[in-house]
């Protein structure tokens, strides 16, 4: 790869080999968007698993040596991991080359980073907004960013080239980048994200400690409703752990607001108005509508989980 | 069908012809479990929908006739329209005929048909525990009920050898049917379906009336979390309206403890209680896995909806 093309680097370095690292490294191993793929992980699990699915050229149990000659460094790290890192990398890092993570908080990473990424760095947070509830590098695919959005969130002054080298190559990974500022990202996914996670790991939880109804009656009457919700409570715990810490702001005001509004609707069961439930169960349909239109989801019914006949 | 196999009846009629009536006929056609399937709804587009789809015998407009040579009479309306549907079919009934439902809500549905069910009528309240977020007579299909649970809450007396046919019908449907009391099903529905239910619809609503993320936004990042929980809130709003002004008490209840525990999680993310967190996150992992486990979820990442390669 003597000559670059759109989106690619000589050297990638992946920092943490988990569900989202180990999908970049197989999407851009499918794209052909690096000559040499380096990979790193503190996990020695995690790391042994990679190596066995050989989903990089290098693995590297150096930190150092994993960044000192690396183009783009992609750090897959939970958010509240992502200062430490930092300081274990920041002296290494290449003159010119590319910082980035793909952390669901922005903010906080980014000023995580700043005090360690030197000024000769492009640092260049960003989040693709995609994933499962599973996690491991055993549980990435390549086709994971396909059709999903990456938010990146450049400082301001940031070097317009290395932004948008950086902006190929996601869309070379498959996804459709957008610009915005850390805080207006951390405002979006803390209703998009953030809360919907929160309020499925509080209804299982709830759930599991009731009195009156049994924990395997909540498992056989699942199909209702509730097994819904167990998917994302199913998600990473360190990650979703760190994610509330570090965009507390934000999540703590649209959690309010959907407290609000949820007691709003207790109080129209308690009296029995059925034209406000009504209102709101009839307008929250065209959501969805818009969504599948958006590309964004499935319209199969249940999800696509039983079949038509 | 001279001889009466298991789970059969010679005539079997269908009140309402929606998504889990018209599943049902379907899913009775497949099993050969009626000599005659009529069916009735007041809807005439509903009613014209399955005309052209074929889905009975006999497709009766007025209510008395459906149901007076009926052995099964099978009520698929929403729960807050049982009353009246009793009402104009009690006088009709055939003495020996069973008499049952498919709400989601039981004690109530089980007060409101006491009233019409004449003495020599079975009347056997029932609930499959499954849907989708499809409406309409279109939307339905024969595999709907296969692997769920259909739950049946016969009254206190009630006919042993008729639940016990009830019981054979609903497994040639592909159900397994349990007997539980009327209150206690509300109770587990209420945190299985109900509650699940009205979250859904009001995270879905907080996320639409935002000032400071645009409804654009909501849907364009909605993969984060987010469009799951617009499945159900997209589910018909009749039927739902119906079924929180049914089970008040158990939702209320159920809504306190969901609010309760949502208070502390909340007072974790402010004080930076990351153990807290970290604790209910893993433990609700195992959830999912039961419920997998139980076989009524697939455990295929985010439902299937992306693909490994």
């Amino acid at each position: 790869m003597s000559e670059q093309n759109t989106g690619q680097y000589s050297q990638i370095t992946i920092i943490g080999i988990g569900l989202i690292g180990s999908s970049l490294a197989r999407a851009i191993k499918r794209a052909k968007l690096a000559d040499k793929l380096v990979v790193y992980d503190s996990d020695p699990q995690a790391f042994e698993k990679a190596l066995e699915l050989n989903l990089a050229d290098v693995f590297e149990t150096d930190i150092s040596y994993a960044v000192e000659t690396a183009d783009l460094v992609i750090l897959a790290v939970p958010v509240g991991a992502i200062g430490i890192v930092g300081s274990q990398i920041g002296t290494y890092l290449k003159n010119g080359a590319t910082v980035t993570d793909v952390g669901s908080v922005k903010a906080s990473v980014l000023e995580a980073l700043q005090v360690s990424v030197p000024s000769g760095v492009h640092l260049i947070p960003g989040h693709p907004v995609a994933g499962t509830e599973k996690s491991g590098p055993e549980a990435g695919f390549a086709g994971l960013f396909d059709g999903r959005w990456c938010i990146l969130t450049p400082p301001e002054g940031a070097d317009r080239t290395a932004v948008q080298r950086l902006t190929e190559f996601w869309t070379a990974i498959g996804s459709t980048v957008e610009i915005m500022d850390a805080e207006h990202h951390d405002l979006v996914l803390a209703i998009t994200s953030h809360v919907p996670h929160l309020i499925a790991y509080n209804i299982v939880g709830t759930a599991s400690d009731l009195e009156t109804v049994t924990r395997s009656e909540v498992i056989k009457y699942s199909a209702g409703g509730f097994r819904d919700f167990t998917r994302i409570a199913a998600s990473d715990p360190t990650m979703w752990r760190d994610v509330f810490l570090n965009n507390k702001d934000a999540v703590l005001e649209m959690l309010g607001r959907f407290s609000e509004d949820l007691t709003a609707l207790q109080r129209a069961i308690r009296w029995g108005d059925g034209d406000a439930l009504y209102d709101l169960f009839d307008r929250t349909r065209t959501i969805r509508r818009r969504i599948i239109d958006a590309g964004q989801e499935t319209d199969a019914a249940d999800f696509g989980r039983t079949h038509e006949d």
